[in-house]
């Protein structure tokens, strides 16, 4: 028998302290996202394998862990060949499984939907610094809205979790950056791309942060496209001034081109959004926001952390989803909080690991200590558990001073030796 | 493309009523075990296939979910006859992995190490009333400790957690059952049962409940063991009487068979746990109770709900069973709690759903309300909610009364209609 100790390549054993900042992150979430009427629910953690590869997860399609048919099917697939031999696979990410549970679930919830979402996926990803295959995603969606109070309540409650929990290590500075899908694509359009190169050159100006408007112009060029279209696409953008209102930037898209409903609507959001803002955070609106997924189709949003250079936080409006699964097409619009970044920052940020409230006792026991005694302790134990105190009740070690130094550094501060 | 709009068969779709049900209840079960000294940790849900098919989970190993290995090494294990195509699985119980984990991380954590775990755990079981494929189990375990102060703690814990989710429902009275693999082997051996028929002996005592003490004698006798060895076997438990004392039990046990240690620490065990227990908990001495699970070393326990044919938590001690990860024995003991059982003995008992705190607030703004008036009632939902108060702000749906109804339904009490 071989036994392995280590956990399976990418993922992590949690100790003790790891968990209590986790739980301790999770029910701040929990509670801001609760108390601004979103509630929770849960899929399981397997899908079909036929929804997972659908097409709507773009390359995490790619990361699927499989899981393997069993018994007969398992023996019918292996004889056939290139037969399919997973039924299941894990989730790799809270959306497609949200839109398969809404489709399921739709008659017994209320409309419009508020969803929240705190639940692990696994990708099969090359695992590196702060990169995980199996790894917790925190998911808000509102489901069967098509106003723009969806994107108004996820921004704001978002903002109002990040501020309270980022308050306990004093960091109060946050941007968040907002733009429009449609926006994107009249550019696009405007310039003379095909409805369907969109998204390859989407891809391109995604790239803005890292490249410049130097580097998208030569990679659209490299792509093939033409000299006229990437030159009027260019211009457009090296217009952007910094803080530019979106008004400034509509005026440089063509009435004929100008997506007039979703430019009033993010002007809505905008306008909405910023009185409801704690000091230090600040909306801005970003004409070259582009966010990946290619399911979005409306607002798109992100949250960076001033000073850092990656977002905590980023969702969209994605309308046409949940309709391939039910047949009628549903509007929705989510907002994913990157929990493994929050938990990274906090712990960065804190010099010794995140410990038991203060006041936790430990009763360390010597074994000659008579039953009757030990009895004594136990109850004793029990009234101060009774009162909501943490109190552990222990044999004593032999090496009683690097017992009581590890139970230190989980937080213990009272100890108590029982000899006799 | 084939969209599947229902769950994985045997699992479930956790609606917010269950989820809050869910929460309430692990929120229990973290603070109390918190108050008592267990700490939570976490594994990853996949581990090694390896360690999961390596005998120590007996009928459970033939219910994994395997997870299919990806890329180049699946190409080479397609290509050998006989190939192992899994290389991880989902695991089965939270045992397997905490030992794993303790031979891992055991130099970061205090001993003895009481651990606490909530999770998932997969099974490939035929799906029935209340058993599914993917269930919630809660564990704990105290490692590094051979005293009994180990089963007491994990006990009264247990005990008390119960007595405080039950009261909710005005059920107050539980049966901790109690017993010890080594007297279950002492009287088999007396008997003249060979030391590895032992296992097979106790499968068929573990009916005693549903065939009672002839239908052992019977199929004990089918098994072929002979006559002599059964008469003698039987003639130990047709002795026992309800309520009989550890003492009395042992004088049933040749000086030579009886192991004297076990039975004294069994006896100090229901000595000290006694006068720990809120009124309405017994805990009997149960000769017979065996419990499935092979590895079990020490005492073994079961707490059931008076009136209920069924138990709610189990568990026992289990020496062995680290050594074989860390090649170092490390002694252990756990109790595992019923927690879907719970729920759904919760669930029965609950008239509607489980609602939302009272008090929750829902304000449905129609579509004509200007942007200004909008932002006053965002404005006052941010100070409520910012008082921990719950509060929904909705575009007002063209059925209102239906929506409301909906709300309702979830535990929503105060509508404010904003209409202008």
């Amino acid at each position: 028998m071989k036994f392995i100790k280590t956990p399976v390549k990418g993922m992590c054993d949690m100790l003790p302290s790891d968990m209590r900042l986790r739980e301790h992150v999770l029910g701040m979430i929990k509670k801001t996202y609760g108390a601004y009427g979103f509630m929770q629910i849960e899929t399981p953690v397997m899908e079909h394998i036929e929804n997972l590869t659908s097409n709507q997860g773009g390359d995490n399609e790619k990361l699927i862990f499989k899981v393997m048919k069993r018994g007969a099917d398992l023996a019918r697939a292996l004889a056939k060949e290139n037969g399919e031999l997973a039924d299941n696979g894990l989730r790799y990410d809270l959306t497609l499984p949200l839109s398969r549970y809404y489709a399921n679930n739709k008659e017994k919830l209320p409309t419009p939907f508020k969803a929240m979402q705190l639940g692990n996926v696994w990708r099969a990803d090359n695992p590196q610094k702060g990169r995980f295959r199996q790894f917790t995603q925190c998911d808000i969606d509102i489901l069967g809205d098509n106003s723009t109070l969806a994107e108004i309540e996820l921004i704001t409650a978002t903002a109002a979790m990040l501020t309270e929990i980022f308050a306990e290590i004093n960091i109060s500075d946050f941007t968040i950056h907002i733009n429009d899908r449609q926006l994107l694509s009249a550019v696009a359009l405007q310039a003379g791309f095909k409805e369907e190169e969109i998204g390859s050159v989407l891809i391109s100006l995604d790239k803005c942060d890292k490249i410049g408007l130097d580097g998208i112009e030569k990679e659209l060029l490299d792509n093939g496209y033409t000299q006229s279209a990437v030159e009027k696409y260019m211009a457009v953008y090296r217009n952007v001034k910094p803080g530019m209102e979106i008004e400034t930037f509509c005026a440089l898209i063509a009435e004929d081109f100008l997506p007039k409903q979703a430019a009033q609507q993010l002007s809505d959001i905008v306008s909405c959004v910023r009185p409801m803002l704690a000091s230090g955070v600040k909306i801005v609106f970003d004409p070259t926001l582009v966010r990946g997924m290619g399911y979005y189709t409306g607002p798109i949003f992100e949250i960076s952390m001033d000073g850092y250079n990656f977002s905590i936080a980023g969702g969209g409006r994605y309308d046409k989803m949940i309709g391939k699964f039910s047949g009628q097409e549903v509007p929705a619009c989510g907002f994913s909080i990157g929990f493994e970044r929050i938990v990274t920052v906090l712990k960065d940020h804190m010099e010794e690991g995140f410990k038991l409230e203060n006041g936790a006792v430990a009763y360390l026991i010597d074994k000659r200590v008579p039953q009757q005694r030990r009895v004594e302790v136990l109850t004793k134990a029990r009234e101060l558990r009774e009162n909501g105190q943490i109190v552990t009740v222990l044999p004593m070690s032999k090496n009683m001073k690097h017992q009581i130094e590890l139970l230190e550094a989980e937080g213990y501060t009272q100890f108590e030796k029982i000899y006799e």
